[in-house]
C-alpha cells in the first residue's frame, strides 16, 4: 500500500501541531518547578479529602482502590506506616509470585531495597517531614524505564548485559524527588512490541479480573500491580497503546499524555516518535498528581513541538460543571461499534449518556477516514524505530535470545524500506489533518478502548509466546491516533461484560490537552463508579 | 555500516538548528514584503555601478559576462531592449542546439513565448515603468522546477504524464512579479539523480570550457546556459552539490542557500530534507541579487525550522573591509587536500592566502570526522526521499521509462531498509555536532569545491548514460555537509587547471549564513577576477 501509492503530503517525521489554545479553567504547574512544587498545585486542584469515607466501617460510596490520598491520610493520622505497608507489599509480591499458576508482575524484585525505601519515609514521617503527598506512595515502574539501581531489561533476558542502568529516568527521578517508593520493575511484553503482554522469559502477567486471561499489554505488570491493588500507580510507557490497553482490560484508569511531554531520557527506547511515558491509576485522580509530577518536556523537543504550558484540571473551581456542560465529545459511531461485541461499544456509549445527561454536553456525529492507512503508518514507524535500536545487537548474535514473538515481530520490521518510512510519514500528515478538522467541531473523541476484553490466554502460549495479529489488531483498533499523532488519550472504566471483565471508555483529546481530558474522565469515573467491581485477585494494603 | 553499528544520537529528521546570531553589517529583507522591494534593498547593499566600465572600448577590469546591471543600464539608456536580447537568446539558443556535437542545455524552449515576455517588459520600458532592477532579465529554469506553462519533466521523457504544472513554483513567482523573463526549462541530469549531467533522453549538456567534458549536475543546463554566457543567473535546485557542482566545473558562482531558505512549493522534489532551489550566476552580485528575490522560506517551515531573518551582506557599508578582517576560516587541510589532483587545492589555498594577505583574515585549522558516515547518511536520505516520489510510478509500469543510471540507483535506493532511514538521521545529529562545534571556532569552511575538475564525456556514454560512482564520488566528495546538514554554501571560480578547466572554491556557512558567504565570496570573486577565462563557447548577448 505505501509504496503503490501517491501520497500527496510532505512527511511529518515527528507529531508537530501549531500552538493551541489554552484550555479553560485549569491551574498552570510551571515546568520547570520542581515536582513537590507542582505537584502541591494539583494537589490544590482535587476536590477536598473526606477522611470519614474510607475510615468508616460502612463504606460508600463503594470502596474499591486505596488512593494516594488514602496512604496519605493513614500515615499522617498515624493510621500505618510506609513500612508497614511495605511489608504488605512484600507479602502480596510473594503471594502472587508462588500462585498457581503464578502471576508475575515484577521482573525486578528486592524486598530488602524496599523495606529501606520504606524505612527513609517512615522516618520523614515521624520527624513530621514528608515532602509531598506522593512520599511514601508505592509505585512501579515497568522495566523499559529506568529506576537505579534496578536493571533494565525491557523484560528480555539480556537486555541488561548491552545496556547498564547508570541513573534513574528523568520521569522516575521526578517521582523520587517527591518520595516516592519504588516497587521494582514490572513485566511487560518483551520490549514492548506485543499488546498481550504474553512473556515467556518471565511468566506471563495475568488480569486480576480473571487469571487466565491476558492483562494485554505492553505495560502487563503496571496494569496487573494496579488492578491487583498492590500499588495505586505504575508507570509505563505507550507507543501503541502500551499504557491504555492493560489498563482497559484490567479495569483502571491509564493516561497517555502528548507526544514529547514527558522528557523520555533514561527510557529504552527514548528516540522514538510514537512513544510516551505515563501513568496507569487506579483513579482519575491519582493518574493527575503522578501526571503533575512527571509531565515537563525534554528542552530540545520544547523547540520543535512547542507543547502548551503544563497545566491540570482545577476540578474546585466552580465552574467546573459549567465546563463540562460545555464539552463537545465526537463520535466517529459506525467506528465506535465496530467490535467484536456490541456490548463493549455499548456499555461505552451508556456512559457518555450518563455524562450528557448528567452534564448536558453534546455528542457530535464525526468521521474520521483513512483508519487503515493510518494503522499501516503507525506500525511502520514504531517497527522502524524499534529495530533501528535493536538492529546492532540482533546482527550481533542475540537474535536467539529475542523471544519467537519478538522475532517474528522483528523480521516484519526489518522487511520495511526506507520508502515506506517516509510515506508513513506523509500519512502521519495526512490523518492529523483529518483529526484536526474532527477537532474544530469537537474537543474530545470518544471511542472504546479496545475492540475486545480481556482475551484467553492460550495454554501454549505460556512457554513459546504466541503472535496472534487478530487479537493485537482489536486490541489497538482505537488506540493508534494517539500514538501516529502524538495525540493525549485516556481510559476510564466504565463497566464489564457479561463475563465479568473490564471495558473502558478511549477519550482522545486535542494535542497538550491533558487537562480537559483529565476533567471529563473525572467527571465519567464519578458516573461510573458503581459499574466497577474490584478483581477476584486484589490485595488490600492497608486492611491486610 | 548502518545496520551494525550502534548510533547514540536521536534521529533528526530535518537539519534544525538553535536560532543563530545575527549577522554583522547586513541589511534585512523582510521575508513578507513584495520580492520587487527586496530586491531593490539588495541592490543599495552594492557598490555603485559604474557604467563606463563596460561601456568603453578598453575595457577593464576584464570583461567575462555581462551582469544584471549592466543589462538593467543597457535597457534604461536604450542601448538595446529586452525584445532585442531575446533574438539574441534565440539564435544562441538555436545556434548551440545544432552544433556538432549537439549542446542542449534547455529541454523546453519556446521563441514566440519567449518574445512575447520580451515585448512585455520592452513595453514596460518604453514606458518608463520597468517593475524592478530584475526586469527584463532572462534567467532559465531548471527542468524540475514549475515555470507555468512549461512542463516540468525532470529531463525524464514522460513526467508531464504523471504531474502537470499548472501554475509556477513559488520561487519563480517572486522572479516573475520581478519582470523577469524566462528562457526555458534547463537541462538537467535525469530526475537529478547524477552529478555528472549526462542524459541520453535530450543529450548532455556540454562544459563550454571544454566542450568534450560534463558540466557536472544535476544543474546541467543552468550551469551551460550561465557559463556560456546566454544568461546571467539560472536558478537549479542542490540536494547532492547539484547547484555547486556544474558551477564549479563551468567557472561561475553557484549558491547553496540554508535548507528551508526557499519555500520549495512546485519543485518536483518538494518534500526532501537536503534539497534547496538556489541561483547559478556569472557573478555573486547577480547571485545576491536573485537571491533576494526568490528567498523567503514556506510558512510552516518557518515554525519549524526558526531562519534567521533574511538578508543581504551591505557591502557599500564602509566597515565592510573590517569585517571581512574579522573573519575565520576553517579549513581542514587533510580533506583539504584529498583531491585527484593538488592543482585544485593549490588553487584554492592561493586564492585563501589571496583574502588573507588583502584582509588579514584568519584560517584555523579544523577536524571534521566521520566524513565518510555523513556520506552515507546523505546517500541513504536523498535516495530514500527521492525514491518515495517516485515509487509509486515506477511499480505501475514506468520502469522502463527511466535511463538506465536512474534504474541503477532507484535499484541501490528501494534496497535501503527503513532502519538505514532511521540510522542516517541519528548520523545527521551527529555529524551536525561536529560542525556546530567547528562553527564556535570559525565563521566558514573553505574547500575546494569538488575533487576533480569536468571529467570527460565518454562517447558511449551518450546514448547509453552512464553510472561512474568514482567520478560522482570525486564530484561530491565535499558538498554533503551543505545537503545533509542544509548549511548554506557557495562555490567561487578562483582559476584554471592546466587544461584550462575551471576550480572552484567552496565556502560552507553557519545556518541562516548566506549574507556573510556572500560577502566573503564576493571578496575571493574580486581577488581572483584576473585568474577567470572566459569560455571558448560564449555567447555575447549585448555584443553578439
Amino acid at each position: 500500500m505505501l509504496q503503490d501509492t501517491v501520497i500527496p503530503e510532505r512527511p511529518m517525521y515527528i507529531p508537530q501541531y501549531p500552538p493551541q489554545e489554552p484550555e479553560q479553567g485549569v491551574v498552570l504547574l510551571e515546568e520547570d518547578t520542581d515536582p513537590v512544587e507542582r505537584v502541591e498545585k494539583a494537589l490544590q486542584c482535587l476536590l477536598p479529602y473526606d477522611p470519614s469515607v474510607h475510615w468508616m466501617t460502612e463504606e460508600r460510596p463503594p470502596f474499591l482502590y486505596w488512593k494516594i490520598r488514602d496512604f496519605a491520610h493513614a500515615y499522617r493520622s498515624g493510621i500505618t506506616t510506609p513500612s508497614v505497608v511495605a511489608e504488605h507489599v512484600i507479602a502480596g509480591v510473594e503471594e502472587w509470585s508462588n500462585k498457581e499458576p503464578p502471576m508475575p508482575m515484577l521482573v525486578y524484585f528486592n524486598a530488602d531495597d524496599l523495606r529501606k525505601q520504606a524505612e527513609a519515609s517512615t522516618k520523614r514521617f515521624q520527624q513530621g517531614n514528608p515532602i509531598s503527598i506522593l512520599d511514601g506512595i508505592f509505585i512501579a515502574i515497568k522495566d523499559d524505564i529506568d529506576c537505579f539501581p534496578y536493571p533494565s531489561k525491557g523484560a528480555t533476558t539480556f537486555f541488561d548485559k548491552i545496556r547498564t542502568v547508570e541513573k534513574d529516568a528523568v520521569c522516575v527521578a521526578r517521582l523520587r524527588k517527591c518520595g516516592v517508593i519504588f516497587i521494582g520493575k514490572a513485566n511487560m511484553h518483551e520490549l514492548g512490541l506485543g499488546v498481550t503482554g504474553n512473556n515467556p522469559n518471565y511468566g506471563t502477567a495475568r488480569n486480576p479480573h480473571s487469571v487466565d486471561r491476558y492483562t494485554g499489554g505492553s505495560s502487563s505488570g503496571p496494569a496487573a500491580l494496579v488492578s491487583s491493588g498492590l500499588c495505586p500507580v505504575a508507570i509505563g510507557t505507550d507507543g501503541g497503546g502500551s499504557v491504555r490497553i492493560p489498563s482497559a482490560l484490567c479495569g483502571i484508569i491509564g493516561l497517555k499524555t502528548t507526544y514529547g511531554r514527558t522528557n523520555m531520557t533514561g527510557a529504552l527506547c527514548d528516540c522514538g516518535t510514537v512513544e510516551v511515558a505515563s501513568p496507569l491509576a487506579a483513579s482519575v485522580e491519582d493518574a493527575m498528581l503522578v501526571y503533575s509530577a512527571i509531565a515537563g518536556s525534554r528542552p530540545m523537543d520544547k523547540l520543535i513541538l512547542r507543547p502548551s504550558p503544563l497545566c491540570v484540571p482545577n476540578l474546585v473551581f466552580p465552574d467546573n460543571n459549567n465546563i463540562l456542560k460545555s464539552v463537545k465529545i465526537g463520535k466517529y459511531t459506525e467506528w465506535f461499534h465496530d467490535v467484536s461485541d456490541r456490548e463493549i461499544s455499548n456499555t461505552c456509549e451508556k456512559a457518555l449518556d450518563l455524562l450528557c445527561s448528567n452534564f448536558r454536553c453534546q455528542i457530535e456525529e464525526i468521521i474520521l477516514p483513512e483508519l487503515e492507512e493510518m494503522r499501516t503508518a503507525h506500525l511502520v514507524s514504531i517497527g522502524t524505530e524499534s529495530f533501528c535500536d535493536l538492529n546492532p545487537h540482533y546482527k550481533a548474535g542475540k537474535r536467539t535470545e529475542f523471544t519467537l514473538d519478538t522475532r517474528t515481530s522483528l523480521a516484519l520490521f526489518g522487511s520495511f524500506t526506507s520508502t515506506d518510512y517516509v510515506a508513513s510519514q506523509r500519512i502521519r500528515r495526512r490523518i492529523m489533518y483529518y483529526h484536526n478538522e474532527a477537532f474544530k467541531k469537537v474537543d474530545v473523541i470518544a471511542t472504546p478502548t479496545t475492540g475486545i476484553t480481556a482475551p484467553k490466554i492460550p495454554q501454549g502460549s505460556l512457554k513459546l509466546g504466541e503472535s496472534d495479529y487478530v487479537v493485537s489488531a482489536r486490541l489497538m483498533q482505537f488506540v493508534i491516533a494517539g500514538n501516529l499523532l502524538g495525540l493525549p488519550a485516556i481510559t476510564v472504566p466504565v463497566g464489564h461484560d457479561k463475563q465479568g471483565l473490564p471495558i473502558g471508555l478511549q477519550l482522545i483529546g486535542r494535542p497538550w490537552g491533558e487537562a480537559s481530558l483529565l476533567r471529563v474522565a473525572s467527571a465519567i469515573e464519578e458516573l461510573c463508579l458503581e459499574n466497577r467491581k474490584r478483581p477476584s485477585a486484589f490485595y488490600d494494603m492497608m486492611k491486610a
